[in-house]
């Protein structure tokens, strides 16, 4: 008989934000397909005696291609398997569920999508950085920093450019530079808020608050490496006034 | 002793989806405010013992305006209760979230925020629609749908229709005919997907799926009534080639 695929996202980082429904997949699980961004403490949560595969992927360096993990998908589920496909943060927020289940779906494999707190969210609370607010940001745009294969990014600047809303940008920690430029030429001023968060809402959270004109050295002067969430807007000088203490999560 | 405020984001109505620092929160609190977007099953996870206070709000007829709840929020921590402010959702999405701690740090109560799976989190994954996808949507906008007291929206069209991205609406069943056809009106065709999703995540969960030019019929027609998210872009096409089937979930 067939088994069955579960893409689950397991959050930002934080264990404590796993859901219920996350924690029983993976407590259920034969094997478990992970990649860099799942948290030990996170992983520790498997069934012991599930199959654990590292599928990568660190940056400019992708363990196995996606439609390696694609096809492995398939292949373990037809063993009669029950396959976790454990993701950071959501699987359908830059986490390639869709073309996951694209493959799945080809070779008639069931499958289920569970939602996970994306990092988006995770950092925000944790940072004390509202994503929306009444008064600064009354919408809230998520993109990727990933620079494509030539090392430019592609991203509608006019669009990220504006004031009123919020812009988070996952994976930008090394197009920084990049991003911080091309927002002021687009319009928005030097001394536009922004806030690098590293390694949100685990101990090891840090954030670096500047603007877009000085955040790229301050982000470089600390030393950030770990996954890394941008965020651009009024809404993060709330979290200066705010005066952040929240759990002992200290600033870089 | 001054209490504390948990601001706790519930999830999108799926009491499996509730994450386990969620939970144990609702479990210590002596007082919960809670409004209409909490559902009974997980208002029923909350401590027997603790006081429950609806604070709204149905559209319309808000029954505790916001700047209300802050007060009421500073003045039971005053008493030197634990009190939980639970809220669909996650706080800082459209949750209203800044505002109430604005408040709460003018008047030096502490309080701690927790995420929730944000409406369009949950919705996507149990409706099959992925927010991004590498060769649909690089990029994921939130905006409301909630209209101004004049009955306008006051949304920047030209940054929302556009390709190559997913829109998705909080609060938007009330202004459906109008976000669809300014949507058309600057610049995307009539027949880009539009999906409307009822009570996400919820064993009642109706998912109505057409285009901008006959969403709004489309829904009328299926009397969608309850709390509804809006998502607009190519990503919606996904759902039907994958022939969604997730859980018994029904379409509309």
């Amino acid at each position: 008989a067939v088994g069955e695929v579960w893409l689950v996202g397991a959050g930002p980082g934080d264990p404590d934000l796993l859901t219920f429904k996350a924690l029983r997949l993976m407590q259920q699980c034969d094997v478990v397909l992970h990649d860099r961004l799942i948290s030990p403490q996170v992983l520790d949560l498997v069934r012991r005696d599930a199959r654990r595969l590292f599928v990568g992927k660190a940056r400019s360096q992708h363990a196995v291609p996606q439609e390696q993990i694609n096809a492995e998908l398939v292949r373990l589920a037809q063993q009669g398997l029950r396959v976790l496909r454990l993701k950071g943060g959501d699987p359908f927020i830059f986490g390639r569920g869709g073309e996951e289940i694209d493959t799945l779906m080809a070779h008639g494999i069931p499958f289920q999508v569970v939602p996970g707190i994306t990092a988006a969210s995770g950092c925000a609370a944790y940072a004390g950085i509202p994503l929306t607010h009444r008064d600064h940001a009354q919408s809230c745009v998520f993109v990727t920093g990933h620079a494509r294969k030539d090392g430019t990014l592609d991203l509608h600047w006019d669009q990220l450019a504006r004031r009123g809303q919020t812009v988070v940008v996952y994976m930008g920690l090394h197009t920084l530079p990049a991003l911080c430029a091309e927002l002021i030429v687009h319009g928005l001023p030097p001394q536009w808020p922004a806030a690098m968060v590293e390694e949100g809402t685990s101990p090891s959270q840090r954030v670096v608050v500047g603007t877009l004109g000085d955040l790229p050295q301050r982000v470089e002067a600390a030393g950030l490496k770990g996954a890394s969430l941008l965020i651009v807007g009024e809404v993060v000088r709330l979290r200066e006034h705010l005066a952040w203490n929240a759990g002992g999560v200290k600033d870089a």
